[in-house]
């Protein structure tokens, strides 16, 4: 399926997490891949880079170099996108939840019906999300079977890997977009997993993922037998939970007999170590030991919950209560499709945060890039393969490139990375600055197992 | 001084702020500007651009046109920056206020006392604000005469409206940044006025502005000098106020007979219609009472109250009190030299401050891009001469250029903006995904004055 690769030696600096609070920062680095897309070696302090070449079965290996102002970084990880919002990406007003859903969103995904328009819209999603490096993706498409298997071969045939999901949704939702029944919103997700699964049969880049929308949207028939598929596939999940007050409400009196929001997924046999959760920002103590106990991961999405005035995530309670946290973009209640500025959007959320309830809140510029890569791979279960440099995971990662101030302060500012090095700068302070002013004009190329999967051109400039 | 022009129509969609509710959205327009760089006619829905030319004296006129998906949009005024913090924009780490002083910003600052080093930062910094889209700037240099004159140089030779400041502050600094006593911060701060007012005689571009750094580094006898500098000279003023809790705790310490830490200020004859005050996060009811009272302006720098956790100013009961805001970038507190970032940044702050007290602080994307423009405009005084487009204003402005997604998706998106256009969006939609999604990218060319001070190669393209 996959292009053969060539052996590559990727030589320069490299960054990645080694824990929650640990970057490591390698500046004289050396990482081999090998003709399958995994990584072979990683050495650091390396002299000279030639005799990486003496390795066994290297001699001829292809060398790719980053830039003195530039380093490798894991590609990273959108743990939480409607691929069928991108077009209204900055579209929202003074808009909250639940109007956002019947003003913009309902709508717009609605009219994916027309394949020619799905087209154009997941190709250009899939297209712009690696340019800003994201490697991997947990897409919501829409209730169509066909446009949704179209997401899914345009993230295998670009490059992307991704878990796609058909949204199941029955009630509470426009007469024109809703699944007839539970047994039909059943049987399309089945089409929509079966046809994944047919066209990447060993889950190498894309899988299925089974996706209620939201509670308010499914029946408590139609989440029952969502969690029934899910125990007999053994299919990924994806939902939102607890998102914003009016929500949580609507969930209250939607299903009285549930103990809490959590408790409605609990009880459809939906909150499992599969399952990932979106939002997750006014859970009760209760529904947070809950869904540690059941091992569901969150998916922060700040930038999505500031601009619809969701609320603020707490996100260090959660990583103290033991929970895996990843970073979701949330296109388009989050306005952005680039994770670079989820994680400057976690650092300004736990910034509020800690205006209220004190310092210990704050998230470091180390720690959101952990929860952009690391964190993000626990999340959809990928952490053995992506979300680092180790021996044995794949080549998912991006090549960063800084900008380079000349001492006449003069240059071709377009040309140039908008992140200004001046040249006397830590590396701390390099990552620093590329964190809170790089864009997509910084990544210089994506690789995906190994695959070049999107370059501009300063690549190999 | 300023090279001649050629009369020019501008041709195409334009955009600029009524008021502050009320943003204005003309798509076939045609402003003709003059050689002088002034706006001498504004048309809406012209049908037949060539017609213009029948105006006796514009037969020769030159035109430039913006493209289908862009629009003229007036620059924007950053009224608080420091250029001399521009190399640490991004590095701030978990620091506050007066730590992020002492650790940062003094040791840079202090070393731009070498004209070489701050040849090269200001160069970059006013070609970098210029190609964000900021065509005035009121910055803050470094307390060393040469290199504040020098930015001044630069400022008028790139062609950037500015108000430069010589830093004033005579104590609690460290023993190697500061004023030796307060007649030599006086000498010195007459020495950049006059200088400034040497090389621009009618202000047309630059102008001084008297900058005590902020109450904590400035005497009460160093401030009344200043207060009576500014009395005798007419020049504006800047300074910083109520930025964070530590330093209101330490004015009120140093300044024991003050009423308050705006009456500390205006005790010393600085409170007037003339000056800017950056952060105001944390005023009590008497001090905004006492600022409107004496007409003095406010500086919201949203970026940096965030990044430094300083609070969020409440810029809503701020407007309702009658007072003039505009935004800063604050850089190095805040991160990012780009208005446009700061518009956001505003958005979100408002969005978290909602969270708290409720839906009426809120501000929209008309709100934010009227205080980027019209009300920066009024906080430096120049009201009647940028921040929109009527006939008798000078021609600051910028040409935005967003992106068009084909039928196929597929385009080279590295050329293309990253606002992405489909095409089916309204024009209110195209403008609020500019300032969702925008960059130096969709900046695709930047006048003051009548003069093309920046331009990419989009431009005319």
């Amino acid at each position: 399926m996959a292009p053969s690769l060539e052996k590559t030696i990727y030589i320069g600096a490299f960054v990645h997490s080694k824990s929650l609070q640990d970057l490591e920062i390698c500046q004289k680095g050396a990482i081999g891949v090998g003709e399958n897309g995994t990584i072979a070696f990683v050495e650091r302090n390396v002299i000279n880079p030639e005799a990486l070449r003496e390795r066994e079965g290297w001699e001829s290996a292809k060398t790719v170099r980053v830039g003195e102002n530039g380093f490798f970084f894991p590609g990273f990880i959108d743990t939480h996108i409607h691929a069928s919002q991108y077009p209204n990406a900055g579209i929202f007003g003074k808009s909250t939840l639940l109007d956002w859903l019947n003003t913009y969103t309902f709508p717009l995904e609605s009219s994916l019906s027309s394949l020619t328009r799905a087209k154009q819209v997941y190709t250009r999603v899939v297209s712009r999300t690696l340019s800003h490096g994201t490697t991997t993706a947990a897409y919501y498409a829409t209730v169509h079977v066909d446009s949704t298997n179209l997401l899914a071969d345009i993230c295998l045939s670009k490059g992307q890997r991704a878990f796609v999901g058909r949204v199941c949704m029955n009630t509470l939702s426009p007469d024109y977009y809703r699944d007839a029944s539970v047994a039909d919103g059943i049987r399309d997700s089945q089409a929509c997993i079966d046809y994944i699964q047919r066209i990447d049969p060993s889950a190498e880049l894309v899988a299925p993922i089974i996706t209620p929308r939201f509670a308010p949207s499914c029946s408590a028939e139609c989440l029952r037998a969502l969690g029934a598929l899910h125990r007999e596939t053994g299919v990924r999940c994806q939902t939102h939970i607890s998102e914003n007050k009016p929500e949580i409400a609507l969930v209250k009196e939607l299903f009285p007999d549930s103990k809490s929001y959590a408790d409605v997924y609990d009880a459809a046999g939906l909150l499992t170590p599969k399952m990932i959760l979106a939002h997750a920002v006014h859970l009760t103590a209760e529904e947070v030991a809950l869904i540690k106990a059941r091992g569901a991961k969150i998916s922060h999405c700040p930038a999505s919950n500031t601009a619809l005035t969701s609320g603020c995530a707490k996100v260090r309670e959660l990583i103290e209560n033991g929970i895996t946290v990843g970073l979701g973009t949330d296109v388009s209640g989050g306005f952005s499709p680039s994770v670079l500025e989820m994680a400057r959007q976690a650092i300004w959320v736990s910034r509020f945060v800690a205006m209220n309830d004190g310092d210990q809140a704050k998230l470091s510029t180390e720690e959101v890039l952990y929860l952009a890569t690391r964190g993000g791979a626990k999340v959809v279960g990928l952490e053995d393969k992506v979300g680092g440099f180790e021996v044995g995971m794949d080549w998912d990662a991006q090549m960063i490139g800084l900008g380079a101030v000349p001492e006449s302060g003069e240059s071709n500012l377009e040309a140039d990375d908008p992140v200004d090095i001046f040249g006397w700068e830590s590396w701390d302070d390099r990552v620093a600055k590329w964190v809170y002013n790089g864009s997509d004009k910084s990544t210089v190329a994506v690789w995906v197992k190994g695959r070049l999967v999107h370059q501009t051109s300063r690549y190999e400039r």
